[in-house]
Order: structure tokens, then C-alpha cells, then sequence
């Protein structure tokens, strides 16, 4: 990963432009009750430290879903308390210091449910939705 | 509707049941956010009492979105305050008295908003889920 100011893309990890980005959401909120399945989601495929997280939802949803700092830490929280993910510093891309999170076994053992109970609730109102 | 007491089936709209089924739902939440868009669907078709609506999304989803009175009665007033639903008195159909709610005009404009809101949101977190 790297900067890439030509097109104004923005992949340097951690740094002041943070605040910007989150600040210029063009979208609502996140649907509710989803934001620890994405987290989860989001670390599946490795260590990641928060504003890789957000970038990583931000990308992988085509920029429909933006999270910022404010629920993305408690949600951290949450999931560290939990035992889903672990945490430990380390040294970012750009040679600062932070905190990388990783899922643990029972985090991808609760992505797995939560992903299921989400299906299931998006189908039935789905069926709700689309009766005449 | 009627009572269909040898199936077990609860048709009757107004009655001391009403607890019962709330506590024996076998799901966890329904979806946070999604409720009142769902209960401006269930009366998309006609008025209809709060007993109604919450029969109307259990059986519509085929049993999986379970709705209590204590989420159920601040959705309404919420929506009543927003001016998307009205409500008037009128006797259910076992001769009781009940509070029928009915769409407005602005609530099937918000109901239409809030399903392409709901259809992106869940479009964009399966894109996330499916990322291998």
C-alpha cells in the first residue's frame, strides 16, 4: 500500500486524514446491529489496525458503508472484551505505531453465526417487503 | 379472522395471548432500524390495530420477525409524530374497541425511501460478507 495523491486515493494507513474522510460520508448510517459482523468480517483474512478496517469496509462496499472512528473503536472494544479479536501494537506501513487487531478462533467461530443470523433476518424481510 | 383453537392458531386480534406469543419468541432481534419500515409495510394494504401489524409480520416472514408491544407501540408513535401514519378508534373484528393506524401519503413516500435506503445497505454489506 502506498499514496497515491495523483488520483487523490488515499491508502496511507494512519494519518491526519482520518477526520476528512469521515466527515465527507455522503451515506445515512450503517444498518444497525451490523458493525461487529463487518469488523469481524473485515479481519478474516488477517491483522489489520482501525483505519484499515474502515478503509477495507469502505472499499470492499463500493463506499456505501462508512464507519467512523466513533463507533469503530467501542466496537473494538466490545469485540476485544468478548474475545473475538486480540491486540497488539506493532508498526503500521507508514512506520507509526499501532494497535493491530486480530480475530481469534471463537471470532471467526461468532462471524459465522452472526452472518447467519443476518441472512436468515434479511431474507424474511425481504419476503416481507416484496409481498403485494 | 377467527380463533382456530385446534391448530393452536391465534387469530384473534385483541386478547390476553397477546403476551404469551411475545414471550415465546424463539429469534433473537429483529434487525435495529428496519422496524418501522416494516410496520409502515404492514399497513401498506389497509388500516390495521397494532395486534394486526405484529400478526402481519410474523406471518409474512413465515415466523422469524417476532414484534412486542414495547417495541411495537413507540414505532407507531414515532411514525403518528412524523405524520406518516394516522390512527382512529373502531372496534376489531371480536367487537373490541382498538386503535386502528392508517398510511398516509408521506408515509408511503418514506416507506419507498426507506426500502432502497435498506435494499443498498444490504446489497453493499453481502458484497463485504462475500469477499473471500
Amino acid at each position: 500500500m502506498g499514496v497515491d495523491r495523483r488520483h487523490g486515493l488515499l491508502h496511507s494507513p494512519i494519518d491526519h486524514r482520518w477526520e476528512t474522510i469521515v466527515a465527507t460520508r455522503e451515506t445515512p448510517d450503517l444498518l444497525p446491529g451490523t458493525l461487529d459482523m463487518l469488523v469481524l468480517k473485515a479481519l478474516a483474512n488477517g491483522s489489520n489496525h482501525g483505519y484499515g478496517i474502515a478503509e477495507y469496509l469502505k472499499a470492499r462496499s463500493e463506499s456505501v458503508l462508512h464507519v467512523g472512528e466513533s463507533s469503530l473503536y467501542p466496537a473494538l472494544q466490545r469485540l476485544l472484551l468478548e474475545g473475538w479479536v486480540k491486540a497488539e501494537w506493532g508498526t503500521s506501513e507508514n512506520n507509526r505505531r499501532a494497535r493491530f487487531y486480530t480475530l481469534t478462533t471463537a471470532g471467526r467461530r461468532q462471524l459465522a453465526l452472526e452472518r447467519e443470523d443476518f441472512e436468515r433476518m434479511v431474507r424474511a424481510i425481504q419476503r416481507v417487503l416484496s409481498h403485494a
